[in-house]
């Protein structure tokens, strides 16, 4: 045997004794990947779990999972798991198993399925014959299972820079207040507040938005809030908490949530324990909140870890038992005193993991209710194995969008596979919840990434809004704001100047989501109409809706069956128009089918 | 472009820009997996990263990492990854990065070089071009480096089930105790006791194990004592907590170690909680510690959930806090109480993660030199994240050793990838102290696996003392015990007709681990030598130690030249009997090689 070739197949799995030719040819063209780790096999409830598996290297192959209860070999069970795609190929793979009791004791192997050949995959690979050893799983405890909080499935958010959104207070603004439409640079001020949020709370409701997350709004000298100086106190020029409480109260009493922004990687410059640091050297109580190298702090020659080398944010460490205490109690007062329903946590990747498992053991104690949603622009697994976050910013999704949508530098096949990747490696329970947005107060604005073209633009808002999980809307991107990052990206609303055309485009497709519960909760699939078309498919319960996007700059003409439908009577003819998109809706009636184009 | 090929090489990973005919044909042959999570890169230490790349499907391609600071972008470093294999192939790449300052803002990306193609791999896949989007790890906090105790490295363990070893107190014998020799079933008791361990000190002392681990040894109604009656009480036919004191000091006296098994998935019929739970039903204040179907206990048609279908071991809830404390004050109090040096726990995959993450941390805040040994069959990289275990329990080293060595029914070329498999999926920190053993009181006797073949048995105990990790050997294998798993694995230590030739085998074996830096705290690496040989080098400070293995039916001469050296004078000649073993050291001294034939 070649074991060059041998190799090509995959690493732990050849069972040389059952390898004929036919075999063999599939064998070295594909690779299998599942573990029997928390990754692969997971519960969502004591009677279920999810099981996943890659296949990378054979098309339209199709997988069962053989799986029976340690002590009932006799009783084994057969599901075909799914993937991706609803008629064309994917490379993930996943399926629900459910029993009448608590899953223990789980034995199972794969069967793989490629034309008329078909293999066996376990711990020790593929081979041909029944595998003598399979894989385990073992048990569900309760706190075993990630659970999110269910209001926030498929709502949309709304995020806000609150020195920008609207100074609904004169009396509180900061020294040096700007004019309103000023040009934002890093240091100057605007005067929006919590009340100018409250005071706008009809244009929210109006979006629809079900949810608003807020930058940083405690004590703090900087126009952001980044370098906090006191966790404890609202800064007076947003601000009082009883401000706060109001506007809790009136987002509650208007169905929607609100989330502040919690800053626990590193503190201000001015907070009193750095100040204590400062002062009292090794003395101060805080002096092991912080990294520090020799016996004094040193602030122009830096001397104490910060964010960057940014010296106004000294980096807090979380080895220090009463600084855990110490935020772990700050997460607790502002649910306690003002009935916020979450937090969003800065830098989440960069916060000691075991701080967060504490974190949220302690806030989804006092109420399970609570989203945690963690900061995190790269692969983000890390973070919602269920012991962390609820949900991650999704950064990645937004990179994917950038550069098929917006940029159009990747196409159809690689976005496709890059967007099935990101949902196979996020648990299936976050899926619903992923805070997907196109921009925030450190991206480029989204109008900018699109080179101000409006149908990229507006494609790619469509399918932020179809996409399962939470899409959020950076504040003023619905009235056409552009511009670079930081600080432009942070410029006033502009409530005398909107863009009418985006803002009535925002209304039209939250309203779409809102009103579509495929879209919120659905199953996603991806649909491979016609090759000239992006497209997938969203189904709840009787309900399918059809999302296609034409990328190209030529209008098109298609059609296609309903899905899963082969008739001509459930034949749908479509125009497309050049870098536009369309949803179909498909509902069954009893025994009809309803289908309505939506858009 | 064939989507089919596409689809063949990677995932979320072509650039279709950057193909080339030549590299497309290298990239359809290769899969490479590198994610910028803590499975792939990790801390050791705040100033060093261990980074890991999986390529399967060419052999012989070398990977570099390209990396810098995020702000340093100019300042790109390059380092060569190594890999599992001195002079052959391997699937598995990894190196450590170690910086001057504790590592933030790492941006890196792979360079896979073939033949005299180059590629660039990046999150979103392979392409020739350098890519635009690379890798990020963000920030080392201090907790976040995974830490184990020292002095638990490389060294022998021994594994002793307490009613089976000796019998050191006539007086606390339980009823009908057995006469020595009879055959074990499951119920019967053979007297042996903590005392019995006392009095074979030097026996052990003699073997030079540094680690004795007991089975369960409080209150309990049955022989293996899995079913506990109560955590804070030794059962009385063991002995008593000065007998469990003196046993320690006598440990530590003699610079041993000892750690107890910890039974916290579930807990016995007869503790007072349960008695409680079945006389008080939902009244009892521990009803809540069980998982329980209606409103009273049912015991013969079993309504709560316990251990396989074995009513005697109802299954702990550790969803109810009070049970969270309790059992974290149960680890602590032997800690505390009688200086043990930490825990074995029992199925540590069955029982809720959240939990463990919480008593690893009440263990550790008390001594970090606290071992955690945590039982699983299965791949256990869930457990050993750095929030849970220290090491697991390693059977699937022992599949591997059974399969190759004493089984023969993989080849050389599928125990290597296994081998490879199992140290690069488990992070580096623990690979010196995987819990290495080759049976167990939940297996049949290892000398019976090898169908008593002593040859086979000599060079599995051989690996097994020269392979990375803490080798652990269940009493009674060392004088030639044999027998069919539980009961029969659990026969008594015949200390009246030991087999003298393993017994001196062992004792060697031992001695030579002990005796050698290179085994105990060095790299592994591959080595081959010689196609009908397999071979590894152990690498520490200016020692190598070389093992070869000849698992063919007839004996072979081969020469090779000392690693890395290719001198004449430095080849070495040696002769390996049918299904033996090798053992050879070069140590450097100054300038000069020593060659020693160690066995």
């Amino acid at each position: 045997m070649n074991n060059d070739l041998l190799t090509h197949v995959r690493g732990d799995s050849i069972n040389n004794d059952s390898l004929c030719y036919l075999s063999y040819e599939i064998m070295k063209q594909i690779l299998i990947r599942h573990f029997e780790t928390r990754e692969f096999i997971y519960p969502i409830s004591r009677n279920s779990v999810i099981v996943k598996l890659e296949c990378v290297g054979k098309n339209n192959c199709s997988v069962n999972i053989l799986y029976w209860k340690r002590s009932k070999e006799h009783d084994v069970k057969k599901r075909t798991l799914n993937n991706f795609n609803h008629n064309g190929s994917s490379n993930y793979y996943s399926t629900e198993l459910t029993f009448e009791e608590s899953v223990r004791y789980l034995n199972y192997c794969f069967e793989i399925i490629i034309g008329r050949e078909s293999l066996y995959y376990s711990p020790y690979g593929l081979s041909k014959e029944y595998p003598v050893k399979v894989f385990e799983y073992q048990s569900t405890n309760e706190n075993d299972v990630f659970e999110i909080p269910s209001w926030t499935k498929g709502i949309v958010g709304y995020h806000i820079f609150v020195d920008r959104f609207f100074n609904g207070n004169k009396d509180n603004d900061p020294k040096n207040v700007e004019n309103w439409n000023t040009p934002p640079n890093r240091i100057n001020f605007f005067g929006g507040d919590i009340r100018g949020i409250i005071q706008k709370i009809d244009y929210l409701k109006d979006l629809d938005v079900k949810l608003i997350c807020l930058t940083p709004i405690f004590l703090s000298p900087s126009n952001h809030k980044y370098d906090i100086s006191n966790y404890f106190e609202i800064d007076p020029s947003f601000g009082t908490i009883d401000d706060l409480k109001d506007l809790v109260n009136l987002c509650h009493k208007n169905e929607m949530k609100i989330i502040l922004d919690g800053v626990f990687n590193h503190i201000g410059y001015y907070s009193f324990q750095f100040q204590d640091v400062i002062n009292l050297g090794p003395k101060s109580k805080y002096w092991d909140w912080f990294y520090i190298e020799g016996n004094k702090i040193h602030t122009e020659n830096i001397n104490y870890e910060c964010v960057g080398d940014y010296k106004w944010m000294p980096k807090l460490r979380y080895s220090n038992e009463e600084l855990r205490k110490y935020i772990r109690s700050v997460g607790e007062y502002w649910i306690k005193e003002t009935g916020i329903d979450g937090w969003r946590l800065d830098v989440a990747d960069e916060v000691d993991f075991t701080f967060w498992q504490e974190f949220r053991k302690s806030i989804k104690r006092h109420n399970k209710n609570m989203l945690l949603v963690g900061e995190t622009w790269r692969d983000g697994r890390d973070l919602i194995n269920g012991d962390q976050m609820d949900t991650i910013m999704n950064y990645k999704f937004r990179d994917c969008v950038v550069d098929y949508l917006a940029k159009n530098i990747i196409d159809k096949e690689k976005f496709k596979e890059r967007i099935e990747y990101l949902l196979f490696h996020y648990p299936y329970q976050v899926h619903h919840i992923l805070y997907n947005m196109l921009g925030s107060h450190d991206t480029t604005r989204f109008l900018t990434v699109c080179n101000g073209e409006l149908n990229s633009f507006k494609m790619a808002i469509a399918f932020q809004m179809t996409f399962p999980g939470m899409p959020v809307v950076y504040y003023g991107d619905e009235i056409g704001l552009e511009g670079e990052s930081d600080p432009i990206c942070r410029a006033t609303m502009k409530w005398e100047s909107m863009n009418e055309d985006i803002l009535t485009f925002y209304k039209k497709m939250i309203q779409i989501r809102n009103n579509n519960k495929a879209l919120k909760y659905g199953d996603f699939k991806h649909f491979d109409v016609d090759e000239r078309i992006y497209g997938f498919i969203r189904e709840f319960e009787e309900e399918t809706i059809i999302v296609l996007f034409n990328n190209r700059i030529n209008g098109l003409k298609t059609n296609f069956y309903v899905p899963s439908i082969k008739s001509e009577e459930h034949k749908i003819q479509i125009h497309i128009a050049a870098k536009a998109f369309r949803i179909i809706k498909v509902t069954k009636v009893g025994g009809d089918m309803r289908i309505e184009i939506v858009i």
